[in-house]
């Protein structure tokens, strides 16, 4: 079993471990601290020795942050993560904050006296987070100042970085060898004049080297930095231990490796301009540089677009994933409709699900905690069933259950609710609804230019029409054999990139009434040039426009539909994709899970 | 008759006036010379002394630039006047040039020399213009140098400034004493420590004073400046001739007024900081500002917001002055459907509509020059029929019919498409979409904090889905006889400002295939907080939501509509709202007209 069930942390931990920081932020001369979730590589998932905010606060949540003052400690929580805060914190000690309508920067001038020194590590803030902090903080005197990690100094037993090993990554699936892409990206730094770009995201890393790590938990990448230098070579720096493993196309061909001790140093020998990342890079970094002179050009990471445009190659990979994980999931799902209501509790079905991903024999992690929510904690968009909270599936409960799978080939990620027994009729109205949004992103086609937050809001119109909606955004993009979550595309009003070919999105609108019933129903689409229509005038060309091209069959349940709310091309779009379903997992599936994939695609 | 049907400027005149511009441009040591559309209020109706684009060019549109330099002559132009443009100007002397996709820096920095200069107006550009200018010229060594307008020196028979009479507006239909609005404001600079306000906004000018002016077509507004200081005094600066017949409002109450020629000299006398909108501001009121060392606070101009969110008056008043405007037009309509194909031109239907409007004996003005545009000329969106265009309706053509009148309790603005004969399939299947498009945003119901960029590709989705489109945006705010084109808010891929309750917005989806034909639909829509739903769950409150009421009630052709493309939602709002036109127009109409209305709305 991967997914664990255990408490991960205690709201009980968080008072003494406040009180221990306030007495070394006294020392320090400091009257705030930050304390973030991410860790110096910016990422979603942490080492355990990354996990200080979980570790200060109890919050194991993978988005969000904490601000310390004497007198107060504001964790701050999106959407997402509202009722989870709550739990699993000290009401006496912590205050939940929502962000982002609170701003960071209106509750410091609140908490903190005015001229307060507001400290943090430099190496897990990035200097567009800084500035933007420094500039919302004109005119407070409060000012940010860069100091050694103190919960690191507090937090005695604190795991050592991990040295996990790194492996090659087929050039086969990547569609493209480490030298082309290396070539490509140097020749845009010559044309920028850049002389060398700092990346430390591992996802851009990974697959700049063709290569994949196992440092964290659900996500495949190495942590380590590199330097790409303008002609092509690459100074790839990893933990010590994981040097002598190294896979050949790390140690030849223009890359060499070196223990990350020397990173910092590296650092200082390049030749200005230097690009890196503000909204990833460390502030420590542009600190080191800018301490010899040299200039920093600040732009994104360069691996991020082309990462994010996947190739012919990769695309047929993870579509084949899709299908692998879909027919695990329908066995899965004939085997959930065969259990009455009352005998299952969120970690059977985790567990079981789990197994389904393993019998493909080709599972190599989970891409994700798996979200099992029955009942109320469906409500929790990323609920986590731990043995405190595992409930026992109901009559007439709604079933959120999100969960992906690592394979070599790549990332899945899906959504399916599913009815407990009988369901009333406002979650049948409500499920149809983000249905309805659902299928009118999938059924998308649009003018090459258009981003994220342009076709967010067509997602929530049904909803919208009945004042519902999600606190969340409609979609993220996503890796292959890569993280879950990757940008920079993404269907949400903050999304300004816009979407071009390759680009793997999910596609999840969904519907959460606290403390009664969540719904959430997910596929991960693809971007792709649009075919022409049959009969459509020249005037009308496809040229230039895209579509969206669905990875994941898995059917969605009849049961929760109401059929009287869907217009014809909403039931032909079903009828089609149900078809799809029957039509591509049909034939990977035994004979029992068969007959269940039939009755669950027929026509609604 | 107000609308005239004469060439207000050919292509022939370009070339010898543009010959003496680069003459003028020899002798000033300018490389390059700009020749903005707006004049120094930014309007977008300007006086005839201030048709500098069309004197030059010939173009005549309502927004455009030209570049010109020793050697080229861009003419900006967005996508509705495209086609226009080339039909304008003379194509050896101007370049089209498609905008914004062309940016007017990249432009330059290919047709200017490195390090030359790029000669503008003080007068007639904003801050943020050469702001922003400066910025993407960058490294190019071209420079934007104000300086005297060279067109001006040119025009020797220029039309003097305007000296339209002032009027007061009622406060009754306005639904605030300027005593209140004056101070309102006043008490927001205090908040924001500005000691006053620069006004140079005509329409923000008479909302704060309940004025309206006399000086341009179209738009009853009253050109000149006025400072708004923090203790809700204004001074007002018009031209000498308006100051005798002003009204009391104006030199009454904390109100004075002053001859214009004394605005700039007044300036230099305020306390720092003064607020000025640098979207707005001449960049030579900066200047002034600057020059005697008083502090510019760029803030937007304090009038716009609060103008936009109408009184519950303005739209009582404004719903009124629709329901009179609707059955002008619905009296117009009965006439239209009963004359043959091939007996009206362009020309008759504009005469006849301004006869319909010109009968309630309470139009003042149009809101602008009517679009009748049949045939091919329905695909130039902002066409403007003359003598030597106009055409004959012919069987077969559809027509894109754009009007709307000011009256002195609104000002109205609705596009109708209407059938010549029977019509194409294609032509059918087009107007549905469209439809399809106006209704889904006459139905939504939305969140406050939405921003017309989020929701302008709910219109675009129907015509999206055949791979059709329209090159502007789906809305533009409207004021209550004001400028039929206001700000901030706009339904606009482009627009970020949120909607709030009280905007006045257009809805006019469309599509236009170059050489055939056009379609728009458009109603005007008014922002209101939502009523409860009837039988929601309290987790779904309509508090804080927003819908649009509209305010437009004359029918949708019938003929032109495709009845199996409609979903039942969709089918309703139609029957819904023709019921409505019936319900509210019906009693205004003659005999024949009433007959015909009963015809034109039965159910679909």
């Amino acid at each position: 079993m991967i997914q664990s069930f255990t408490d991960r942390a205690s709201p009980e931990q968080g008072p003494p471990r406040l009180k221990l920081l306030r007495e070394a932020m006294v020392k320090a001369d400091l009257e705030g601290w930050l304390v973030p979730r991410a860790d110096v590589h910016q990422g979603e998932y942490v080492a355990p020795g990354d996990e200080r905010l979980a570790w200060l606060t109890g919050f194991t949540g993978s988005a969000g942050f904490a601000a310390i003052t004497a007198a107060e400690a504001g964790v701050f929580v999106d959407g997402r993560y509202r009722s989870q805060v709550r739990v699993q914190t000290d009401a006496d000690a912590f205050q939940p904050v929502d962000w982002p309508e609170v701003k960071l920067a209106d509750w410091l001038r609140r908490a903190m006296p005015e001229g307060g020194r507001l400290g943090f590590d430099p190496w897990l803030h990035t200097p567009k987070e800084i500035e933007d902090l420094t500039e919302a903080l004109e005119g407070s005197g409060i000012g940010p100042a860069p100091h050694a990690n103190l919960i690191d100094s507090l937090w005695t037993d604190r795991p050592a970085p991990p040295t996990g090993a790194i492996t090659a990554y087929p050039a086969a699936l990547a569609g493209k060898s480490s030298a082309e892409k290396r070539a490509a990206l140097a020749s845009a730094l010559r044309e920028a004049g850049h002389r060398a770009a700092i990346l430390t995201l591992p996802d851009s890393i990974a697959w700049l080297l063709n290569i994949r790590g196992n440092d964290i938990p659900r996500n495949p990448i190495p942590h380590g930095f590199a330097i790409l230098h303008e002609d092509a070579r690459v100074e790839l720096y990893v933990h010590p231990a994981k040097l002598d493993s190294l896979p050949d196309n790390c140690t030849t061909g223009g890359v060499t490796s070196h223990p990350d001790t020397g990173f910092t140093a590296a650092l200082t020998l390049l030749l200005s301009p230097v690009r890196v990342d503000p909204a990833s890079i460390p502030f420590a970094v542009v600190a080191a540089l800018q301490e010899v002179g040299i200039t920093p050009a600040f732009a994104p990471d360069p691996c991020i677009l082309p990462k994010a445009c996947k190739t012919s190659a990769e695309i047929a990979a993870t579509g084949e994933a899709h299908l692998r994980d879909g027919a695990a999931l329908c066995e899965f799902l004939m085997w959930f409709d065969a259990q009455p209501p009352g005998t299952l509790t969120e970690i059977d079905v985790v567990t079981r699900l789990e197994q389904a991903r393993r019998d493909t024999g080709k599972l190599l992690d989970i891409s994700f905690e798996t979200i099992a929510g029955a009942g109320p904690h469906g409500a929790l968009p990323h609920y986590r069933v731990s043995h405190s909270s595992n409930r026992t599936l109901a009559e007439g409960d709604l079933l959120v259950l999100d969960g992906g799978g690592q394979y070599l080939d790549g990332t899945t990620d899906i959504t399916r609710t599913l009815p407990v027994g009988t369901v009333g009729d406002g979650e049948r109205a409500a499920f149809t609804r983000v249905l309805q949004g659902m299928i009118a992103i999938s059924r998308l086609r649009f003018p090459k230019g258009i981003a994220g937050r342009d076709i967010d809001a067509i997602a929530r119109y049904p909803l919208w029409l009945a004042d519902q909606d999600y606190a969340h955004g409609t979609g993220h993009g996503v890796g292959v054999y890569m993280c879950v979550h990757e940008g920079p595309q993404r269907i949400s009003r903050a999304s300004e990139v816009a979407l071009a070919p390759g680009m793997i999105l999910s596609n999840e609108p969904g519907y959460y009434r606290e403390g009664h019933f969540g719904i959430r129903i997910e596929n991960l689409l693809v971007v792709q040039p649009a075919a022409p229509l049959p009969g459509s005038h020249s005037a009308d060309s496809a040229a230039g426009k895209l579509v969206f091209e669905t990875l994941n069959f898995v059917p969605i349940d009849r049961r929760l539909i109401c059929r009287d709310m869907l217009s014809l091309p909403e039931i032909a779009w079903l009828d089609g994709y149900h078809a799809d379903c029957l039509r591509k997992i049909g034939p990977r599936l035994g004979p029992d899970a068969a007959a269940w994939l039939t009755a669950a695609t027929r026509p609604i």
